[in-house]
């Protein structure tokens, strides 16, 4: 594996990485599971406070260091929670470093490019986090359950994809992809509590009913997706993600652990010499103003 | 005035809002004052808490509404705080609809367009607060201090500055403008803080020491942007920022006064007939499913 993860015991949530080829079937893994926090919502809170924290200090590290670019990808159907681990996740984390892409229905001009046109120019630069608020993967779920390019024209972006993914990895980029797992009742009742808020109507779109009456076929395109596309380079996570709480703690954890071990390194400080040398321009200046 | 602020009493810190054509002489304003917190600092931090979380409801409904966007300007002397305002005003709001552009030195591309082809590209959308780390002003303050472009060709910017400016406000952008104010002794404490602490290496740069040598020539500078593009519709508040916290406080009152002002509102909820449609469609696809 690209990421050179040992075992289960020491990264338990990697349990949730797909590896390539294998044969994924989503009625295996259950989105209200809780496995890896025992101690239920209160421990894992704490956990991810301490986690938040964690992560808010990495990624200045990694800003300051301006080696690693780092992309997060955020898949999931309506209501799973994509808007809720952006806020939850990296709350507090500086905004300077860190930026949101949302990819929405492409305009004219982007749908007169190759799909991954659009995707290319929002990837993260050195030292960036970047989150990609559904991503590239549209063009294989959207697209595909609704026919918007023909079958043989789709099919080939799953290695299309992987060739993408890989070049940036070549070139320094670590990729995380989170598929967030739910099932119909839980976005049913998601759904039923927007509509019974008056100030949270506007995140519920009478589109997404219709989305909804197709939840089998997005499903056996997600199975694609994370059976074609998660690769040593750019791995797949299904994430249990009827628990809010717990979508978040594995997402974190996953989070804190890659940026972990690329073993960021703070800039070289200054060599005692360097210092002084500062300092007598810093106090020379007095002397002559 | 655009913004139609009633008086000093109401809204006390607008009174750091400079006129336009009003005569500017930067002496005649205290970095180190912080005459609107006679609490002192930690009164300070429990109104800062409260307008942390006024920003975090205000850029909520704004990002809802999708009507106006915001554009905050930084610009300030090395060290004077511009990282620190993003990262404490900043705190906890939601990154999905803030952004931070930083305008470095342009690159070839950038240089072989006029100077506001790149600042264009990233003004805000409808929704979205960005925040300029430097900006367009950069070409009417290190361009001008060191001569990159002649005299006839920057005097020609503030104008051309303002009418850009006009363009964005006619369209739907609301902007705030910050001059983050500290004197040269403040300076150099803060570059000796970065100089003692090994952590803080990575931000000094050697180069700051030599815009340092020109910091009259920056004031000169400066006190003209105040002079020429302070407008009604982008006016510049030149804020006190000697004191770290007293300039948070300073820009987050004005920057939750300004969106109190823009009268956000959420889209209309459903009506109830709406609501029952939806709830049905809903209900009848278990029957069916």
């Amino acid at each position: 594996m690209g990421l050179a993860l040992p075992t289960e015991r020491h990264y338990p949530m990697h349990t949730y990485r797909i590896d390539l080829d294998k044969k994924v079937n989503l009625d295996d893994f259950d989105p209200a599971e809780t496995r890896y926090a025992p101690g239920g919502k209160e421990n894992a809170e704490q956990s991810l406070l301490q986690l938040n924290r964690q992560l808010e200090a990495l990624q200045e590290s990694l800003y300051a260091e301006h080696k690693h670019r780092v992309l997060v990808v955020l898949q999931g159907m309506d209501t799973s929670g994509k808007d809720g681990v952006i806020r939850r996740v990296f709350e507090g984390v500086n905004p300077q470093g860190v930026r949101v892409a949302s990819f929405k229905v492409p305009t004219p001009v982007e749908l007169d490019h190759d799909y991954l046109w659009r995707v290319h120019q929002q990837t993260p630069a050195r030292g960036e986090i970047v989150i990609f608020n559904r991503s590239h993967y549209e063009d294989v779920l959207v697209v595909r359950v609704h026919s918007l390019v023909p079958e043989a024209v789709w099919k080939k972006r799953y290695e299309q994809i992987n060739a993408f993914e890989r070049l940036l990895t070549d070139e320094g980029t670590t990729i995380l992809k989170f598929f967030l797992h739910i099932d119909p009742q839980e976005q049913k009742e998601r759904l039923l509590e927007r509509l019974e808020k008056p100030e949270k109507n506007w995140k519920f779109n009478a589109g997404d009913l219709k989305e909804r009456a197709l939840w089998k076929e997005y499903m056996k395109a997600y199975e694609d997706v994370l059976e074609k596309t998660s690769t040593p380079w750019a791995p797949w996570y299904v994430v249990p993600a009827n628990k809010k709480w717990y979508r978040d703690l594995v997402i974190s954890t996953l989070l804190v652990e890659t940026l972990q071990n690329l073993e960021i390194r703070l800039p070289a400080p200054f060599s005692a010499q360097e210092i002084a040398e500062f300092r007598r321009q810093l106090s020379q200046e007095d002397r002559s103003g």
